[in-house]
């Protein structure tokens, strides 16, 4: 196994985004520096279609999304710290990108602390890739001028209120909101005054070969997701663009047209 | 030069996402559909090194943005639509992401109006670039549990206003803010109660070698970008998650990095 070790040095820290699942949606320098790596550590939000792509000879570290730990524990890995200390490179591969919802910018300042070297290589979005393979726009001439990424996190037991979060036009994409939807959609209706006939997509495993899109209103949603036993971790869109939707060509009738007539121009 | 032809059908349009202008940050899917083109359609947002990716024997057509023209035209460009209509596969590039502010959904709608198959392909969107190469996260634990991309359009010589779009947490990215950027801070602070002190930073040619940062509050900012003379294109990123930037190593020390020595382990 050939490795490089920075002799004296610190090892150079590579906060990498995976994208939403679909290889093909890595960027170009997130595969070279996965094909290359000699350490790589993920977490579950790293697709196994891209977990194929790391060497064979390569160290795999799963590092998990480790729920329950302490709020203000450290956000990098004490594994990863601890060869990066020793000198290792490290390719930290994180589900979609890493400074959205990621926590690249807590654990690139824990890096900057200690002075170890590190980098930070853009991925596509869930919310990106949802938009493309369901041609649900996220702005639209039409519909919405501005797009609202929030989470729907559950801070002691308690949902934090999303008034303060969302605007009141616009569409709104809700990360990890499957599990709380049914409480998030009636607190868009009460506190945040949405229309209960507001257009709501929620977009199942996007990018994957099982991918899956459920569309129904702010008011009907919770129970058109229950009634189809949609699988997390899935993504939920609200708002005028949803109606906007325009579905692209299958991958299949894509392959079909790949394989059409070639002629010499 | 050979091209695919669909015989008594209509050409596939690939709607695909160009990312923020460094090449290395085309997914692998864009970079393969650039590579084999035969007929690749581009705005002016789409970089000097991505276009240089086309192959030679390729038909290029510069489409624009087309300022200027009536609101309701059709957002295809007529030279694209007419050789998909002739049966030849076209790859549209859009700077960013198609489906954020790249006007992807009107595109897809009007294809799927005449019965044009498409599909789209996602790119970094400028934020995620800017994010990266930055160190300036959009989300962060102690700062921002949500991000809001809105554009600063001028409608009819007036600016819209940004009450309704923009929320009172949380991170806002404005796209293609800098001719506006005076107004839109105060109405930031008079019209949504932001705080005069709150953070700013302004990224011009994100990813790209001339990258820029100007960084300020809402208050200062107009008059620091104008002391700096920074140029368009540029993103505005406001809010506390400026003040927690952690500055990747620069690309230089990074190359340099891959220099280290190189041992088996």
């Amino acid at each position: 196994m050939s490795a490089i070790v920075h002799v004296g040095a610190f090892g150079h820290v590579h906060l990498v985004g995976a994208g939403p699942g679909d290889p093909d949606l890595l960027t170009l320098r997130a595969y070279r520096l996965i094909a290359e790596a000699s350490i790589v550590a993920y977490d579950e939000l790293v697709s196994a279609a891209i977990l194929a792509l790391i060497p064979s000879s390569a160290e795999k570290i799963p590092v998990g999304r480790r729920k329950g730990t302490c709020p203000n524990a450290p956000s990098i890995h004490p594994d990863v710290l601890a060869r990066a200390l020793a000198g290792h490179d490290i390719v930290r591969l994180k589900g979609g990108d890493p400074m959205i919802f990621g926590r690249g910018g807590e654990e690139a300042a824990e890096l900057a602390a200690l002075r170890i070297p590190f980098s930070i290589v853009p991925g596509i979005s869930a919310a990106l890739g949802a938009a493309a393979s369901t041609g649900i726009p996220l702005t639209h001439r039409d519909a919405a001028s501005a797009v609202t990424f929030a989470t729907a996190q559950l801070r002691g037991g308690e949902m934090r209120s999303l008034l303060d979060r969302v605007p009141k036009e616009g569409t709104v994409v809700l990360y990890m909101g499957l599990s709380t939807l049914r409480e998030l959609a009636s607190r868009l209706i009460l506190d945040n005054h949405r229309d209960a006939s507001t257009p709501v997509a929620v977009v199942s495993h996007a990018t994957l070969p099982d991918e899956r899109t459920v569309t129904g209103t702010l008011e009907t949603i919770a129970d058109d997701v229950e009634r189809e036993a949609l699988p997390a971790p899935a993504l939920v869109i609200i708002g005028d663009v949803v109606a906007h939707r325009s579905e692209p060509a299958s991958a299949a009738s894509v392959v079909r047209n790949a394989r059409a007539t070639r002629k010499s121009a």
